[in-house]
């Protein structure tokens, strides 16, 4: 199980990155986790759907139908951004793309945790993660990891 | 997507019971959603298997690996006996068979808010529950519900 | 640490009992945890503090400021229900007024984690609390209890 | 009631520091909370006392006597890692001293929340918060922001 992180909102290009991950992952028979709602978050459970995967969303609040259309499996937090400490807690790996400080505080949490944090792109301030200019890159290397950690596959 | 509650350690009659409400849940397409581990745990998500049906776990530790083999999407919270929270935030209705205080709690805060609660068996002593005889009856009750509310499923 | 339980709506008696609750554990040196709202979490602090006792509520939001005027550190855990099990996990003891299903779910995480649970009056379902017939017996055994687990005190 | 963050293991120039910052924030009658165990947390709390201030201490576990003995109310949250999003819902500002991704995602979480983020020395690589050389300062800015939002007191 590998979760996605990224803005909320997100241009165009994130989108497409996005969705090229979820893509990527599914292929490699990864289960997708990521927040549930806009952005990045929607455009990595599409990209996994094109690639027949299966998507799991944590949502902030208390109610499963603000999840985006193609997350799967809906969990309600209840627990505002505390929602982030349960996505990366439940992953094997994280794959990062552009995002605001809520995303920072997903690849902290999974630094914090020791656990695996590709990045796409070359946006991120914090130290100690792996960087990755395409998606497939990125995908490779958590699943991968992943895999060497005996996790969940879809 | 319905939760199914019940006691870590069970009797075998109350395996049974459990095993038979994940079968009628798996076969009138639910997603079953449980604290991932043992006893009614593990025998709902068996059932539901055979049904051909999906199994989600909410483990109460930060690792997943401690979910029983017939949890297919383990969710790790970290949050100890806070996991019994998660799993009644995601259910659209809930299904106890016998089980202690961790039950109970889940039975508590499926009441509090306001989610259908179908008991099985004669053991609650907490008002406001539907009783039902049968694991049938029971999972009828609680799908019926659940697709009034517009619910997940599998 | 002794938490203090019961309706967030409550009768003239009940709020009587919350009281004397709150200033008989304060009185005995005891912090009083609650929810931090209306109804018995309300009498419970108000009594602390005619006895010169401290008082700490656990808000189910984001915000502190919904705490009532007699909670001296408001904890904002933005968990909504579950800040129920945050009261609980940090209480050496509970004591339990007239109560809904919230309370039901406090006495039963409480019980689950093998913690003193103190019910004054003749109303709780629940089998495997001690029944008390005045708030003053109430505290005196929940103090008890604590001091003999090496707990908190202000 | 102002969070203070930072390495759970320190140098003792860092430990200086957080001491002075718990002397700062206490003596502006502001609450301090933290993550209520070694380090900087432990310098904080320590500081606070000399200045005759109250300390909140939130653990990561189930049980609050792993706090250290300078925190006088401790919450026992039993949602490890979690713990960090207690700590800044509670807080009306923070202010961060050198640490590591437990620290770093304090600092996000609190930038996503919208609550002023004061960072004590030169190390923080997260853009966005505001750097102070000393702790005089930093406590200064954080009481003053935490008034102007009429938060909590000790």
């Amino acid at each position: 199980m590998i979760a996605v992180c990224g803005g909320g909102e997100a241009d165009a290009e994130t989108m497409r990155l996005a969705s090229e991950v979820g893509r990527e992952l599914a292929a490699r028979g990864a289960l997708v986790i990521s927040g549930g709602l806009g952005g990045v978050m929607t455009a990595c459970c599409q990209g996994a759907h094109e690639a027949g995967g299966l998507t799991v969303g944590i949502v902030p609040g208390t109610n499963t139908s603000v999840a985006n259309p193609d997350v799967d499996i809906a969990i309600a937090s209840g627990m505002a951004e505390g929602r982030n400490v349960l996505i990366v807690h439940s992953a094997d790996a994280i794959i990062a793309l552009k995002g605001a400080y809520g995303t920072l505080s997903e690849i902290s949490l999974g630094l914090a945790m020791r656990k695996p944090v590709a990045v796409v792109g070359d946006w991120c301030p914090i130290p100690g993660v792996v960087l990755f200019e395409t998606p497939r890159e990125a995908a490779a290397h958590a699943v991968a990891a992943t895999v060497r950690a005996g996790g969940q596959r879809a």
